[in-house]
């Protein structure tokens, strides 16, 4: 598919994240105003909750941009999303007639102007451990190399539930986590700021429709609503004392960042491509029915405080073994029910290469090969002040499908938690 | 604490679950109505969504029961926690005067020809592993004897992440979940309906107001709004092939049962007790402060279809290593948010004894010593149509704390889960 040209010209470049292909829902507010829905176009954003309220579109019989939130228009389900879209295409191409221009023209606000807010309510959110390179990197730090890879690793796409009040927008500070810690080598656990912060490198699948008993792989991806950015904040030294038996807990529950703008699956859809080759066949209702990952260009930059960024990851989202649509079947096939917000990590995306993995405990293999940034800067976890950021993007025929940044800061452990 | 007496007479006999003392708070409709908040006493129910539509009652400034869940109200806080039960206990009790009493009367329903509703919108769900004598049986089965309590168990409330949406009210029938199985002599995983669905006999706590950052054990004490029977499903056999690096997943995600009625955490103030003796020293932010743990009588009953219940397990949840105010306070240390309508399960609560384990898997001991019923039946693991019980009562002095029974019927699994 090649470039949707609109008559907003800054949505034409080549580079622009935001071309008329794209059309991504965010919310956002203006000089601290009440926060709207949005679709962004070029460097504006596109007031949906205006064009809503003056009649120029009414994607439902009630209002559902009523709220700063996309969940209500989720819930109208793929014919309505669809709809939506092809009617914003025809509203903003460069075809649309002067009328038309007149009417959308008022609802046109400058990004640059706005702040960008949560997109959606996060109803339950679930993290896997999907990708084949990152389950073996740190299946070999914890467990050695011999049991790197879980015997149940190739047959089902593990996860385990996350904590939703922990999801925050790009932009959103971290606070270093005090947690409890007790090296290999301690005699007991003490209670201490985490001394190993990290990331993970991650895409996020935002379900858009319910479903109340098990469904197949082609009902999942149809479930899909879009894609955004996600770093899963992981304290690993919390982590490993606490995740046997019962998996992370309070190692992945202080903060995880998603990128402003939800993707939808329509416009990912001329980026689609296949999982890799299945080492052992997977059980019928898991196959593969398509191609269901997407050809997405990740990469991840630090900077210290107040020093340039580097570039220390870049990979694709192409090489996981388990697409979205798997993991959502997998996730319902005891029964449980899914809701519209739902939100479905990929698990951390590592490349075969080493400037290909998507977490610092990869990168500086637990510690033990720390990097140098473009700074002079050394690192193996996350030092204070350190900015994170994910950036994504789609590369078709004369454009790109952004995401916009999933960026955060970490601020110092608070010196006495308990403080009032 | 003595018995409060009513002049509703039925609250009054010593072996009422609901006399004036208790008052807990439930959702209910009759013949289909929309359901309303209620207050159970003695076998009524009191509409108290009636009281504050008629003005006799205003917790708020603005309505908070206009709504079928208790979030608003728990939303309010400890003072009006505290002052709501009081101006209950001076209106029901038979003190009332005439006037009074004709105000109330008008909003008693009786609960015979009441169903009962979730009682609150559930936030975030999480599940502990807080029982010694269960994590030592389940450790034993899972991981043999000498590997049976984790190194952590002894330091930290081990906790996991559940499901929000797999929480349904007593009553609700619970469908035999498929999932993926592998058996320690089996080649390779097969996809088929659990044969080890099972109870766990819990508590759950519900967290009545938010916090957003480390709270101490005492802190997280004033959070928690009240009690209810708790029976985490779980299906053993997926959960032994799945739980593997991180957790279970979709082994608990069928359903998760509650019991009605949110017996408030001061109905329960006479009963406290303290946890036993630590066997290790807790490190400071996570000690107990003061009794922390509830005297109360816990039992299970097993009926096969169409025939009498048997009673199977009899024990006290004051058998608990960790509070629910010890498990908050942990699940808060990394800086994770709480929110209103959280729920946390306590653990399996398994006595010392054979008769006081909370779970099938432990009673049959993993399926080698199988239970004979009254009936005469046999029971390793659930069987289709087995109706599940959950009963609990604190015993005062002439009066009898109840929470209303925690049942569910098990139906047979869906010949193809996949069939439209």
């Amino acid at each position: 598919m090649p470039l949707l040209t609109s008559w907003i010209d800054s949505a034409n470049a080549p580079d622009c994240p935001f071309p008329l292909n794209n059309l991504p829902c965010g919310v956002f507010s203006v000089d601290g105003s009440e926060a709207r829905c949005g679709v962004a176009i070029g460097d504006m954003i596109l007031d949906v909750t205006r064009l809503e309220e003056d009649g120029v579109i009414a994607p439902a019989e009630h209002p559902v941009f009523d709220v700063p939130y996309w969940n209500d228009f989720m819930d109208l389900g793929p014919d309505a999303w669809a709809a939506f879209r092809n009617n914003l295409i025809a509203m903003l191409g460069d075809g649309a007639d002067a009328d038309t221009r007149a009417r959308i023209e008022p609802a046109l606000v400058p990004m640059a102007e706005a702040v960008l807010e949560m997109p959606m309510v996060v109803s339950e959110y679930t993290d896997f451990y999907a990708g084949k390179n990152h389950a073996f990197n740190v299946g070999t730090m914890f467990r050695g190399a011999e049991n790197a890879l879980p015997p149940n690793w190739l047959h089902i796409p593990i996860g385990y539930n996350g904590r939703a009040s922990s999801v925050v927008v790009s932009g959103t500070d971290v606070r270093r986590p005090w947690g409890q810690l007790k090296g290999p080598d301690d005699d007991a656990p003490r209670f201490a700021p985490s001394a190993r912060f990290d990331i993970e490198l991650e895409m996020g699948a935002i379900v858009g429709q319910p479903s109340d008993g098990p469904v197949t792989v082609d009902e999942a991806d149809a479930m899909i609503f879009g894609y955004v950015l996600l770093n899963d904040w992981s304290a690993r030294d919390i982590q490993a004392w606490e995740y046997q038996p019962l998996g992370p807990f309070q190692a992945k529950a202080t903060a995880t960042t998603i990128s402003p703008w939800i993707v939808t699956r329509a416009a990912l859809e001329p980026f689609r491509c296949d999982t890799p080759a299945r080492e052992k066949e997977l059980l019928p209702h898991l196959r593969d029915t398509g191609p269901m990952l997407y050809d997405i260009d990740l990469r991840v930059t630090m900077a210290p405080q107040g020093k340039p960024a580097t570039q220390i990851v870049q990979t694709n989202y192409n090489v996981m073994y388990y697409s979205a649509a798997q993991q959502l079947a997998h996730h319902t096939t005891s029964g449980c029910a899914m809701n519209v917000g739902d939100l479905l990590g990929s698990g951390t995306i590592s490349g075969p290469t080493k400037d290909s993995r998507g977490s610092l405990l990869e990168l500086s293999w637990g510690g033990k090969e720390p990097m140098t940034l473009e700074s002079g800067d050394t690192r193996s976890f996350i030092e204070d002040g350190d900015t994170l950021t994910l950036h994504g993007a789609c590369h078709g025929d004369g454009y790109t499908i952004g995401f916009g940044a999933c960026t955060g800061t970490l601020l110092p452990a608070l010196k006495d938690p308990y403080a009032r």
